[in-house]
């Protein structure tokens, strides 16, 4: 079977599971306060010009999600964040569990806007409502669209004006960054919070929660054992992360990715097969009808992402650092195949 | 000023008051375990022919839908409203507070509908999701709009078929039983468990929240403490409720309000002033002209609902026990002067 | 049956019974936004001497402690009380269902000491651990026990020796005062938050909740409605709290109560009956024999305090403001003929 | 440095992780739904006789704690647990951030009995107060104490007279096994639920919760994924828990560590230095001069316990699948010239 279900499929890229084994017999301190997690911690740190960052590593997305906003907000305090957002619909409801409504606003391409953040803010809010404090953005978004530098410069501001803290969801970040022309650096000027996601670019597992913002950082340790979110042996999370982030791996896994995306979407194109949002990273959406995603499910692995209409359906491909040309060649074959016997 | 901003802005029916003068020097046992308490619960549950149903009395009506959504669910399960649902924008964040994710549902008369609710259901909810669990209505609804016994009956069908739990919150529930024709047998056999609200309709403070399905009974008292919900001196509620439902004084309170609603309806329509949804009960929504509300400012309390366009703004009115005919045509007089001056 | 349950038995004192009555039909702003709120706030601030405090009317102890430590507090921060504070056995776990741990310290006397905080504050504390934040007294304790003027100054030195806040819940502060010769302003100084109780000193129900420290007066508002502590008509604690504060109703309530508490408790001395601790404000705590309680539930109300012995029971008793002399000698004649017939 | 701070300062036993290297670019389903994980969970369910039992495969000790407890109680429902337990002190308030108050029992081994829960379950309890609903034990204890089959079937049945679950935390249940003389069938016998703990024996991280009692079954997986305890790369619990389950080296693991605990205790003995409770599994607890401890420092990493009285603290060996007997030789030989410099 062809896979495109997702990117985090296979285990660790093999230098990131080479630098675990080369390690994995070192007696080191435990609860991320080891050698290795304090230089990946110092790589993150440089990488994003932060130098006054705290940088957590955590083991999930839903955890540092829950985590870090659980820790930022007071209990009335509310999110902002698109209805497709991941906090919104996939983590089952982690951050109302924390004590925090989230205010989903429509986006047809699951991005925020200055606008959307000021409609939504236009309240009325008082002491009988919710008061929204965080905008949620991810980027890549759920639907693989991307935030450009431009884009989270004017979401800073409106957050700014609108007392907003604006935290970025990076699960995808790889792909976001090569995509939309971004650097971590960007992040760190522009974020009060984000996270660099591990588990879909190439790690076993783990997201690297970047705390620029100062007011956001006491007491984040402890809020971190009381979720359950401190591995005990969390030196694994700094190795990997120094594996990933040290020689531009990061990067570059990422980078091939997109690659392979692209390709697939110009293959999609020649098909003449329409997209529910335009190609731009590792996540594509295309609409088949009902009986080519019938078909095709013979021959790959994907997600179904929504019916459409009564005889088309949304499906999502998603690329990964290990899929390799002849996947997407292979999946292009199949769907064609699959589009004839409609 | 004449006052038509609530149904809460005086004290309590001076009947209701005389109850509580009357027996202020007796001595009773705490929380709710005296036999005020116990009468009062009896007269509930004979009034809702429903002599397996729990009654308590609570102090308010974010208190009693926090207390009582929170202890009915279990962590991941979620609660489907109308977006304009009381729980969803007037209540801070309670239900989240507590762990529930509510899913907001477009409804612009804001009742809900089973096909509403089939359509929120349809999903996809998986382990990765909240669970929608229970429907909560209010009736009046926010906007005045009423339910009648065969959408209680058929929101109960609907309910059952998708395993969601029915509870109303019944704020204005007097209000809503003389618009709607229903009565508290009504309640009792189509809702899981509903509030009688008393706040609104002639008491100094409380909600009666009653429990037809034994499910939900147990451990609710330990839920009421838990919640700071538990009134010391709870015969208060007791004998509030005594007075207002033993003699029928609760029904014709509400017919009242009702009926000054219904006479400043017609008065709106004969200025020819359009309303936001129609008008069913104590709450009434007219759009102004943006200097016509200035105008009337200077001569009357009310709510602001919301700006329609540029130069028109929703307003709301709510009669009351205590509002007489007369207030309502110097209303309605008023508001003719103010139309002019536009 | 002579009633020495406790000091909640009744209704309101009549002057405040009146008030409600006098202003029934006034309609006013709701919530506790209304004049009656803010000039009993007014006198509140005047009488503890801080014009900075906010105060805000709850409407009773648990709902009271729960939303203010609930506040006040960052999700891993943990309370320190006596163990046999109110708190930790009297309000189903409502603290910790916010999300804090409460360090229970053992207290014969119901008292904290600055010993006893040093000693529960050596830890040691890190981040695998909560980080106590605040300490809970109870003036007068649940055991009767008083702090004085040089006590409290005294703990609010190890406090913020320790980094504590001081928390000082006042359900029984009338009794306090009077007993241990402190005034509000002496609570103004000391604590940066506590309540004065209401319920138990003449009012239908009421918590004032004062918080002299600016650092936790933000948003509290919010945190009230969301814990559903928001009286829609507020102005009822308003006028109850003026009616009882502005003339020293308050004081002289107090002061009855506790002149019976002496008077019963010089009884109890003449009978030979042992205390469990000194007798200092309203409530007693005798040991007997059991069959003497036994004898004595066909008399009198009050409650059973724990075993002491195969053979002895500590019961308590509770004077209030409604208690008279003859109650007094009825109780102490009652009590001599069940000793009796041991 | 010798290393005998604890047994989760390496990585996983090499067997372990060739599973995971071997493995690793195979391409599964995520979130624990792969075959990998139904297989180990398989193997669970066979060596604990639990047919009926599910099995989960969770990250670290303090998420699998407070998943279950937080999924396995309601609201007011609270843990009874001796004072020394890993979620009374070392867990930063994580079972209280999810609601729910732990009632500390003083046991000087840090083991519960039939006596003291019954003595704890005495009460009051009322609807004023938590209800005690789960009994929590760590097998071994914080102490290196142990369980054995008859204790552990002798407080499953005061469990059950006093209407308790039982829960047993088995961070260290190799251990515990081995010494004690139980099975895991035993754990499936008389416990609601319990975990197999992978972080300290031998995997790079997991905990495997198995939940026998099937009235605790519903709804597991969405509290996990939303309290962020479910991995995206599941299968690499169960690749971890399948190689260290299916031929014995779980158990292996654990007896050398026990071997190990014993040599060093023997050693102790023979150098006459006390203990704070018997050696049983492999953390040993001796008290040392202070100054023997200050010179042990620069040979050996270990954790100091408490402090015993001015001039003697209590220190922490743990033993590990990794340590040699040479290294307790060596520890044993630095202790024995630390202690002559006394």
């Amino acid at each position: 079977m062809l896979f495109f279900r997702n990117d985090y499929g296979a285990g660790a890229h093999p230098a990131v599971l080479e630098a675990l084994c080369r390690t994995n017999m070192e007696l080191t301190a435990g609860y991320g306060t080891d050698h290795y997690c304090r230089k990946a911690a110092e790589t993150v740190r440089t990488l994003c010009r932060s130098p006054q960052a705290d940088v957590h590593f955590l083991m999930g997305g839903t955890q540092a999600n829950k985590t870090a906003l659980g820790a930022f907000l007071r209990p009335y305090e509310a999110v902002v964040a698109a209805a497709s957002g991941h906090i919104c619909v996939h983590e089952a409801g982690s951050i109302e569990q924390d004590g925090h409504k989230i205010l989903h606003l429509p986006s047809p391409d699951g991005k925020l806007t200055p606008e959307l953040l000021r409609e939504a803010l236009a309240g009325p809010f008082n002491e009988h409502t919710v008061i929204p404090r965080l905008t949620y953005i991810s980027n890549t978004t759920e639907l693989g669209t991307v935030y450009r530098r431009e884009e989270l410069t004017a979401l800073q501001a409106a957050c700014r004006e609108l007392g907003l803290l604006l935290y970025c969801d990076g699960a995808r970040l790889g792909s976001a960054m090569d995509a939309g022309g971004t650097t971590l650096a960007d992040y760190g000027e522009t974020c009060d919070a984000f996270t660099i996601g591990g588990t879909k670019n190439g790690l076993l597992f783990g997201e690297a929660l970047v705390i620029p913002n100062p007011a956001l950082q006491p007491g984040f340790r402890n809020c971190m054992k009381q979720q359950g979110a401190m591995l005990a042996k969390g030196r694994l999370l700094g190795v990997q992360y120094a594996a990933a982030l040290e020689d531009g791996l990061y990067g570059r896994l990422a980078a091939h990715e997109n690659r392979m995306a692209e390709r697939l979407a110009a293959g999609l194109a020649a098909l003449e097969i329409p997209l529910l949002v335009p190609a731009e990273s590792n996540q594509i959406f295309p609409i088949l009808p009902d009986g080519a995603v019938e078909a095709l499910e013979k021959e790959a692995e994907f997600e179904i992402e929504r019916r459409i209409d009564p005889s088309h359906t949304c499906i999502r491909f998603v690329t990964a650092w290990h899929t390799e040309e002849a996947d997407v060649d292979a999946l292009l074959a199949a769907l064609k195949q699959a589009m004839k016997q409609v």
